[in-house]
């Protein structure tokens, strides 16, 4: 491999490349139809987190949408090692991925198709970097209701963002850095690769209807409760937001967030909560606990999958 | 060129290749996020059919996504008078693509990306072939609800197809060859890649709301009038496409083509109707009328893009 594998490698076709270099066939559906499902997990300080949440949640959506991959959990579990090992990253975002595949010539029908697998991990990104996280995002509330159950089911991780990126360029518009889209029935949902959550006389709520449910916004709710804190999974309402006493956003890539302005407004006084720093303390603090962690073994890189 | 460019050539990066080599790197939102739009239009015995509403429609769906390409309008359309003359098909399936590209590294900004289009241009696909054409289409009425206009604009062709990959599934569970998504409300709305409409006395019905305002489906409608036929594009309910005397669908893919069964049952006597028969043959006269055609220079092919 002639670049630096610090920037991230990829698996495509079972073959180990420079993230930069790979590339997925035009006419796969992945693609040309946005037929795939993904799932993204990290790795902090050496030891992925959570992974086989991640496994779990990967695995369930292949079959909702009748996908087969020549690799059983714990094949991908060992390729997605590889991958960090390989890349040195102590650091990653690491993201599995399969795809429909390609039909046969001429056809139409995805049952004539080979589903693909593939994986990348590159350095682990954030939402909002640590520096940002001292003064918390500005979110604003979009106009763009997200694609709603009936037609997408939220649980599995999918890539129709066009809603997403609409409401990205929205919140950029009105002087936002993110955005959170809307249901029919004006409640929030989710944001572009994010849950929210939240905080009004210590306990927390979280939107349940329409939304990813996600590995951190599970770890949120499991610490806001050995916390001693009420957590709802039910509708949040727009006004709900503005007049939080805090709002956080979770998402693997970043973790636990706050949010400082909505729409313009100022969140409690402007700046990032007691109750978001103690959940994000608690987050970041369950990274070195082995139920919840697994060490990647370095010495796998060079090992016989490494660029062949 | 090694291999046969008859079976289809792809323009990616400016660069000419066969499709079966055409690749897009994987870090370009346009896959990780489904942020892109496409158009497809035909050639027909060497000649492309109302390429201009395909471009139109495309700037159109570029515009509102905020993506900008150094293409313009006849820059794009010599690239793919390029595309079928090198590949030297006579009938064609061509695909013009804009995706977001790939934020800088690091970021989350859809305003860092660089925009790319890509081309590809295939042996034309039928969703049902002439001889299917005979018999006529078994379609199904799905359960899914197509994603609907409040979160992604359906005149801004796009690749969010989860839903109608899970309504071919189901449509062939039930002995089905394709389907038809619905509405919040019952109303049929789009299939994968076609409009429908339904004959009753003669006249025509078509949706309206919700889905991609076809081009087939625009000449359906201006034929049909042109024939005394009245022509409403309003709401259809499931219950009026199985009590219809005739149903068809329209894409590119194929043009005009006859549904004699809508889950299980048989429309009209079960064979292709005299209206759709009608439609079908004016929509492709139409294809020799220079006012909706225009000749592919095939004396380009071995031109200077040719293979570069």
């Amino acid at each position: 491999m002639s670049s630096d594998p610090g920037a991230g490698l990829a698996l495509i076709d079972d073959e180990m490349v420079p993230v930069s270099e790979a590339r997925l066939p035009i006419l796969d559906w992945g693609f040309l139809h946005s037929d795939a499902t993904y799932d993204v997990a990290h790795v902090w300080q050496g030891r992925f987190f959570r992974l086989d949440d991640h496994l779990d949640r990967f695995s369930a959506g292949m079959e909702k949408l009748r996908m087969r991959i020549p690799h059983d959990r714990d094949a991908i579990r060992d390729r997605l090692h590889d991958l960090v090992a390989a890349a040195g990253l102590r650091e990653a975002y690491v993201e599995m991925i399969c795809t429909r595949g390609q039909p046969q010539a001429g056809s139409r029908d995805p049952r004539t198709c080979t589903n693909r697998f593939l994986a990348f991990a590159v350095p682990f990104i954030w939402i909002a970097d640590p520096a940002k996280q001292e003064t918390g995002l500005h979110l604003t509330i979009s106009r763009m209701q997200r694609i709603p159950p009936a037609s997408v089911d939220p649980a599995v991780k999918n890539y129709h963002w066009l809603d997403m990126v609409q409401a990205l360029f929205e919140a950029y518009d009105r002087g936002g850095e993110t955005a959170i889209t809307v249901d029919a029935h004006d409640h929030v949902v989710e944001g572009p690769g994010f849950n929210l959550f939240v905080v009004r006389d210590g306990d927390l709520a979280t939107p349940a209807i329409g939304v990813l449910p996600g590995v951190t916004r599970r770890t949120v709710m499991e610490i806001g409760r050995a916390h001693g804190r009420a957590v709802d999974a039910g509708p949040v309402s727009a006004e709900a937001v503005r007049s939080a006493d805090e709002v956080l956003i979770t998402s693997t890539a970043g973790g636990v967030m706050p949010v400082t302005h909505v729409d313009g407004t100022v969140i409690g006084d402007g700046t990032p909560g007691p109750v978001t720093r103690a959940l994000r303390d608690a987050y970041w603090a369950l990274h070195e606990d082995p139920r919840y962690s697994l060490a990647v073994d370095y010495e796998r890189a060079g090992g016989d999958r490494d660029g062949d």
